[in-house]
């Protein structure tokens, strides 16, 4: 078996962890920012020391490339992000891709070659905090998203997803898209839930990600004087949205211990305090791998509203502005995950990603899979988000050794 | 009995409801604005055309003056406020200005003399909606407030109450402070609340002002990637929010038929929808006549509060952030009133005001009373809220009779 440097892992996923990195150890690397172009120099000096072919392509997506032994033969693709969270952590993104080139350095260390080339990959923009949707430019690079709808998005000062690319020179030449047919995409990434720490696993082995719906529902209300109308007149549009705030997550433990229900965003502007709550907008979510438990959880969630705005005498309107269906990955990316994780004497388990990722937008070009580290309590999106070394490594073996499996 | 001129009173009620009036009829006119300018300078040419003497204090209380037949007499004073809320209405406030000077119009037009001088007044930012707190100038006029502290509130845009009052030309050179003693205070308002329309009367006859409290909860909860994390692993201050929201009005309608609990303001900044949401701030309300309510309604809050912290497993944070006592007005100003509405004819009710106004801080001054005018649907704080002139006339009257009694 192939195994990593283990120094020079923690060597290089500290020197990244600079770029944006803040005062309590974690990210603030937002996509096509300043701090994703120091990053982005970085990495690309990174490739070229590993002697890869470098492209960028019309989204920024990074590409690094060895050539196999058989010219026909299509690459197997190995990679995840370099951007974070507005307050990520430091392995949610990058221990994939510097697993990925991993791979690259064990192969020349070892002189080793491989039938099909093997390509590193730094997609753009997998967290959608600064523009949506999240996972955007692998999105179009599988041809689900339309690149000039992607390059109109805007972030909150009105700047432009194409205007950012230019602004940090990462606008490349590169057409947007596969050009060519790839073998397999493998990414490693954090767990970013409990389940691996609690079952006392080394390394996960994701047989697909769950699905989601996004809603957004607004209530409306009557504004009035809150100290002279009485409790059974008002029509309080906060009233009914604490009522949904608290119903979601009972929904989403009434429909079984998998699914997920969160109100995750809400807004309600109002300069006084005295008036009573007259416009509240609220986005709630439901997750599972079971796609009909989402429809279930969005179902009774919207005939849960109408009660409530009946209720509550309040006027309401819903639109879903996000569905993903959820993605079972190929048994041939499962089982090289698994055998290499069992040839390497780790404990692993199977599960599926409770959490987007590229891999969702790479399934619809290759056969996918991926790799979980442990996420230590499950913490992510946090900078408090924590892999230890020995984790890394483990999940960084296991990739390469899959990614080699297909490759060789 | 004194009438007052309902032609006069619809014209000035209409002209002043043009400086900062909104397409749907109501007021933008936030305290010392380009809008409230604009009322102020108009309001100004309407006190000199009636012939009284002017002067403006250091916080830009407007009075305008009337002698009396006996130069040791104390004035009786009778105003509102000219400021609205962002999206208020036209007679909240307005109402209570003119009316007082139809008084003097009425006195002046019919020749009669009154012992005591007789002032109207334009409180400055009764509102408190652009600078906190409310009814701020009335405050320092009274010596609740110290004007420095005044001078220095800033608005969301960093500009202080000083810088206000000086860029429309309102900071005035009277100190801000009654300088004499006052024989009484009488302010006519819009009622805000569905009483008197309810029971079919024509004015309402205020015998004091509800007290309320304020309180600032703030919720800390475990950010985390919703996707992955069991919903029982979750700390989510937004659950817990919620669950406030919806028990603060039960509270409310569990202590007694009059008490009043709200939730007005809620703030929760995230740039993503999936993140177990981590800081929640919502400011909470409990309005009643009865103080013991107040503080009843405050205690089992907090109780609440903690249950809910204990029970979503997030820690949490409570400071009160206004607190103001109830007020009861002196019986002569109360019999002023009602005995005027009688005098006139119109059918009255005995009421208490369900919200801060001007004259809970005079009444730290002299005996004061205030007249209710009928609120159509009991709205006001959005700019559907309506008095018929009608119910103006029949309010106008009942002011300038018991302000001519108090000051004959």
């Amino acid at each position: 078996m192939l195994t990593a440097d283990r120094e020079r892992l923690v060597s290089l996923m500290t020197e990244q962890a600079e770029f944006g990195g803040t005062d309590a150890g974690g990210l603030h690397r937002l996509a096509l920012t300043e701090e994703d172009r120091a990053a982005r120099e970085w990495f690309r000096e990174r490739l070229e020391e590993a002697g890869l072919d470098i492209r960028v392509d019309a989204v920024g997506n990074m590409f690094g490339r060895r050539d196999g032994t058989d010219a026909n033969a299509p690459p197997v693709l190995l990679g995840s992000h370099l951007d974070s969270q507005p307050y990520g952590g430091r392995f949610d993104g990058p221990l994939g891709v510097l697993g990925a080139l991993e791979l690259v350095h064990v192969l020349e260390e070892e002189d080793i070659e491989t039938t099909h080339p093997v390509e590193v990959v730094n997609w753009t923009n997998e967290e959608g905090a600064r523009f949506q949707p999240p996972m955007m430019a692998s999105g179009v690079w599988a041809g689900k998203y339309d690149i000039a709808d992607v390059y109109a998005a805007t972030d909150d000062d009105g700047v432009t997803v194409e205007e950012a690319l230019e602004a940090i020179g990462y606008k490349g030449t590169e057409p947007a898209e596969p050009g060519e047919e790839y073998e397999a995409y493998l990414e490693l990434h954090i767990e970013q839930g409990p389940k691996l720490e609690r079952h006392g696993k080394d390394v996960g082995v994701v047989t697909g990600i769950v699905g989601l719906t996004w809603t957004e529902t607004t209530f409306y209300g009557q504004p009035n004087h809150t100290g002279p109308t009485p409790m059974h007149l008002r029509q309080d549009a906060l009233v009914a949205a604490g009522e949904l705030i608290t119903q979601v997550p009972r929904t989403a433990n009434k429909l079984s211990d998998t699914t997920r229900g969160t109100v995750g965003a809400i807004e309600y502007d109002s300069e006084a305090i005295s008036i009573v709550p007259d416009e509240v907008r609220v986005v709630w979510e439901f997750v599972d791998y079971d796609d009909d438990l989402v429809e279930e959880g969005y179902q009774r969630t919207l005939e849960e509203i109408d009660q409530i705005a009946r209720r509550e005498d309040v006027d309401t309107e819903s639109a879903e502005i996000t569905r993903f269906d959820s993605v079972a990955f190929d048994d041939r990316c499962i089982r090289a995950v698994e055998e290499a994780a069992d040839g390497l004497g780790y404990d692993s388990m199977r599960m599926h990603a409770g959490a987007g990722h590229d891999p969702m937008n790479v399934a619809e070009v290759c056969d996918t899979g991926m790799v979980f580290a442990v996420s230590e309590d499950g913490l992510s999106h946090t900078e408090a988000e924590y892999t230890s070394w020995e984790d890394c490594y483990a999940a960084v073996n296991t990739l390469i050794n899959a990614g080699y499996e297909l490759a060789k």
